[in-house]
């Protein structure tokens, strides 16, 4: 069994996802891309966070998602997260939830407007969501075409993939994305707590207006790009 | 004292409740048939989670509720249960919780209403809620009369039992049930994700148009039936 | 020290309050009377749970309030439990708590409706508020006022102590009570429930009506009275 | 490495806020003030919580801000909480969170009123929340800047520091303070369940009135000034 690695990073983010109270039952799922080798590993479908070990992380070809090494059937979502990573070349790892406050609003159909500083922190603007899938976007290749529509709501936001690295699928979830797992499952936590935030916010004042864009700018430049003056230095 | 794996099987069931936060007290009980045998065990009347025993657990028969083996007294829903196992010769498991979200929906006396892919995947449409007893149906055997009003709820849902697996009582709670007690709890844990879900997308937005019937129909069959692909192969 | 045993119930039911997320901070209180002693064992003032031992518990007098054994302060809220128990002979333990969803309700000023069947099994029909207390009332003697004024809210009721066994203090928080301390718990972990369940369901329908009064009948008794036939024989 | 003891008590401040939930990932911050040694200790920025020890604390200068003892970079939010501690001279730590319900009255640009008596226990009147930042002051010294709107604020209340220990930045989240890091702690805890509990009454009953001010300064002084009987004697 090869890919040791990538594996373990890939059950990390799975487990840093159930740790964060993000999923239940079987819902949920975090992968990362080995570029280099040209391959993916995800979550196996359908099996319970509290047994999985490294060994059930499935590897499959990033091209055409044939399995590649393991013995478990990838994620039913697998085609959604290697439309990303072909899509987006510095993206290193996907995350997809069931979170409690970001579905709803996926639910809602609804986009998270940007109202305080720790969704500036995050995410350079609204978080946006996408339109419904078709009849046939969903009779066809159901999970690719739902990677294409997050491409393209991501297209028309005008965002980089990593300065917006949320969507949320109408009427489903949450996915989000980063440099590595471990930033798209912060990226999750972070959706989350955004999330809930303003679902209080707008359930406590009705419609609210985006914060100003020169605090938005503030707060995302000071985690973010050049000038950031947040964390440690590398 | 015999019945050894029904008992083991009933009180992993139980416990899987109080983990899952479905909970509180000594409210709720979960049951499973030895359809052979003739029998149902269910978790007994009144006595707390955190000291419950595989002993504890009641054996009744399937067709007169008689205990059969045990020296407690069942759960005074035991008749709701045994009325559901007669009606519906698949069901393996039936639970019956208070929990929070799912509980509010009943209260509230309305449906859950399918919004989004979380509810697809388990729920073959909304959630029905049963109308209200009669005084005569409450005078009466109560606790028959409720498993009753649950079947007559679900034949005009027009779902077979184990593609809704799930009915509010009206004013009083979620019933649940599954192939087995294991199946019964899991689509306790999802019904209660669901109406949280529902409760925040609704209390955000307003009235919400369900999903799309291929929506729906993409979903439950991606985790049901003989064109499923979820999961591991068995 | 005596009174080893009313310490030692105080002590559990003051942690019982902890464990199940009723409190914060030192914010609430249990107590326990011993009749034939004339004494009531109570949490001492401004104690964390997590430091709190049976010898930190305070012996005080029923009739005077004078502390009969124990070297700390008694909670500020004695009197409130004093008043209680000298006006109700059956109550044999109190518990006050600033629980998330019944402090709403008494913020709101609003008596807890009778949505559902766990209101049912516990509270014998709406939960009910008291009026504000007068500024003659805060000034003089509050904490003995506003036991007084929880006797008054119960009157008026028209209900035992035992069959609605709590009341919200308007812009303050529940008191329960019980037959011992740990029912007092039992009571206030089931109102903090019915609370919650109260409040979704309204903040999603809107006002609703309480049960029918025979629903009501129905789950009080099976669980109260000579015709109970909840938990298992004594 | 110096100042042993002012580190490990913000250390356990810091602690303190994620063991009551009130931050997630590296969000939130706390600190305290050596007033003879002209110092003060502060979490370091982006550093989780779960790997934190007290040789990780940063010491900086209480009048320049400049670095003092730690080899980490201070928490982004220093130049805030030096504003503060340069403006209270009676303020010896001072706590910033995101958590979640203070942080949603923030974001929807409101004050806490005073709808109960946990709040009256802690907060002299409702919870103020700033004006918006100009852009000048946005593009400007933006964390001290943050600091001189707290400070305007709380004067415009007209409280003293110790009295309205709780400011709400708008659009941003909760600051609060104390006569030491843990009194700011305890602060920020007591705040988040009166900023829940506001929550839900206003979102159930609509626009409450504030409780009555004769409540309101009962219970503030039942447990601060000259008149206190909340607690234990020193």
């Amino acid at each position: 069994m090869g890919f040791a690695d990538l594996r373990e990073r890939v059950l990390d983010a799975n487990l840093a996802l159930g740790r964060a109270g993000l999923v239940v039952l079987t819902f949920g799922n975090a992968s990362a891309v080995d570029r280099e080798a040209g391959v993916v590993a995800i979550k196996p479908s359908g099996v319970p966070y509290d047994r999985l070990t490294a060994a059930d992380i499935t590897v499959v070809d990033l091209a055409t998602g044939a399995i590649v090494d393991g013995e478990t059937r990838p994620s039913s979502d697998t085609p959604t997260h290697l439309a990303l990573f072909r899509a987006w070349s510095d993206v290193g790892g996907v995350a997809h939830t069931h979170s409690a406050f970001a579905t709803s609003w996926a639910q809602a159909r609804r986009e998270i407007p940007c109202l305080g500083t720790t969704h500036a922190d995050h995410f350079d603007g609204a978080v946006p969501v996408t339109r419904g899938l078709t009849p046939g976007e969903i009779e066809g290749d159901y999970e690719r075409e739902t990677g294409e529509v997050i491409i393209e709501t991501l297209a028309a936001s005008g965002c980089e993939p990593l300065d917006m690295p949320a969507v949320l699928v109408a009427s489903h979830g949450p996915f989000t994305w980063g440099a590595s797992a471990e930033e798209a499952v912060e990226n999750a936590i972070a959706l989350e707590a955004v999330a809930a935030s303003a679902y209080r916010a707008v359930t406590l004042a009705g419609e609210l207006e985006a914060i100003p864009p020169e605090l938005l700018r503030k707060h995302f430049s000071r985690k973010h790009g050049a000038t950031a003056y947040y964390g440690q230095p590398a």
